[in-house]
């Protein structure tokens, strides 16, 4: 079985094969762009990592693991656009590159080219994993809208949010686990099972995230607080409007809209309350219990610990954790 | 077999069954919205059409037949926002009513929701119709990005602008055509022969479209002029862009921007030109020629004439001729 690293490199080699077509330039220009701008591979590695945890062959699952990559990069082109982001690992979004109709069209284009790398599976098995992809892109988009609810929405529930994140961040990875498992036979019962697994690790590593916006670390060139002067709807931000008094409610609400306070005075103000309403703790909880839920859930697989340890790898270097 | 008003009836009532989630409204109503909102369905009509002349099953089909609608509807969505379209058919196009962030993602959703039709498909023919559904569907993006090219480019051939229409129009139709017969088992040459119908007939109906636009009876509500208003290409500018000396030229390609003149003027002017340069005279006998072959390729189905009678009746009704 091949690790993590051997997993994302035979990943690579395959997605540098990628073809698209030269002409229109503006439709798949923006393709290549997007795809060559690195980026973990998170979602195609955990699916093939699936795939083999259950004895199936990573050549047959690599079609499907380009796909919900071409996928997830299609999200991030149409997010840009909906976020007005100018940036994206470090270069210029698509968006801000070629303008929005290219962004649009070109994301059209992916979201199609995902389905074309798809339809190559075995056809025995397109109908399960099609059925699979189509929900898990759907949640995607759901999760993307709730997001853009809750710009206006006055109060987040906490339980709401991690709804949000549940579909945004988690059904992309619980549907690759769950495709890449579905390629290599496994059982109904596995299936459900690495669903909750990717689940769990998929909201861990989003409050993980939300986390270090905060509470990262400056010196290891992560800069603080952009959520915070976003007035994003963050786990922090929910946890901390749940404990609020309204006064400090308040606060938290309009502290990112005060012009008379600079950027650092902001962060420094919500901050202030974030480790009054100890938030930070809260959410580290979640993170560790969720983290702990998903590697039980390895566990409880029908395979076997030594089948599954690629996958508690997977978690481990996802969350940051050493063991 | 079923003719052209009573597989119209039929699909309306499958789509009137098309569910969607409630929730997130803004991401699932504006789908309802745009799939309600009538047009002439003639992408799902000619693909059940074709499917019922090779002795197919017009309930086995229908899905793959709402998946073409739900395409096509999709494409408009997006294309409104591309074109800054404030209307589509006589109401506020989902770009105007929702906004544009809205207009994106509802979008998404419909293309994912497309593709799940098209999943309940019989298993053993999946795969082929979703290689034509994937094609098509990148060919219509190829069509709109190269019409937006058009709106830069100084000069636009007439083998361009037919190569442009072949992708943005008739690629649907031809598609279409291609996944009823596939469904119906229909043999590869068949299936080849009723994509060049499907394609001469998608030609045909956009040239009629183009020199309506121009030329169209006012007296039937057709309000007349608006591409020159709006300086775009169509067959009849290009084909008089070919024709026309230098000067006559620089009149074609200025005249919609020039602000001396009123709406009336810039017809009169640009029609002048057309008539001088007998370019409604061209494209008449062009949809003439390209819906005569694609009745003549009808003849040449393995089928035999009294089963093509219903697409003989489609094409006739799409180019609005008695015989």
């Amino acid at each position: 079985m091949y690790n993590n690293a051997q997993i994302l490199e035979l990943f690579e080699q395959s997605l540098r094969q990628l073809r698209t077509p030269e002409e229109p330039e503006l439709l798949y220009a923006p393709i290549i762009y997007s795809m060559s701008g690195g980026g973990k591979r998170l979602r195609p590695v955990l699916l093939l990592l699936s795939t083999e945890a259950f004895g199936g062959s990573v050549d047959e699952a690599m079609t499907a693991a380009m796909a919900v990559e071409v996928f997830h990069n299609f999200t991030l082109l149409h997010d840009d656009i909906m976020d007005n982001a100018d940036m994206r690992r470090g270069k210029p979004s698509v968006f801000a590159k070629w303008g929005e109709n290219v962004a649009i069209l070109s994301g059209d284009a992916m979201l199609i080219t995902a389905y074309k790398l798809l339809t190559e599976l075995n056809p025995t098995k397109l109908q399960r994993v099609m059925r699979i992809f189509n929900d898990m892109a759907l949640e995607v988009c759901e999760g993307q809208q709730y997001d853009m609810d809750f710009e206006s929405q006055k109060k987040v529930m906490v339980v709401e949010y991690i709804q949000m994140i549940e579909r945004k961040t988690s059904a992309l990875l619980s549907g690759s686990a769950m495709i890449g498992a579905t390629i290599a036979g496994a059982s109904d019962a596995d299936i459900k099972l690495l669903y909750r697994f990717a689940t769990e690790l998929g909201l861990a590593f989003q409050l993980q995230d939300d986390l270090l916006d905060s509470y990262g670390d400056e010196a290891l060139g992560k800069k603080i607080g952009g959520d915070i002067l976003e007035g994003k709807q963050t786990y922090l931000m929910v946890q901390a409007m749940s404990r609020a008094t309204e006064e400090e409610r308040e606060v938290l609400r309009t502290t990112h809209l005060n012009s008379k306070l600079s950027d650092t005075e902001k962060i420094a103000t919500v901050k202030a309350l974030y480790d009054k309403l100890e938030v930070k703790r809260a959410t580290e909880q979640q993170i560790d219990q969720r983290f702990e839920r998903a590697l039980g859930i390895l566990d409880s697989l029908s395979i076997g610990a030594e089948r599954t340890v690629h996958l508690a790898e997977f978690a481990r270097n996802l969350i940051g954790r050493k063991k």
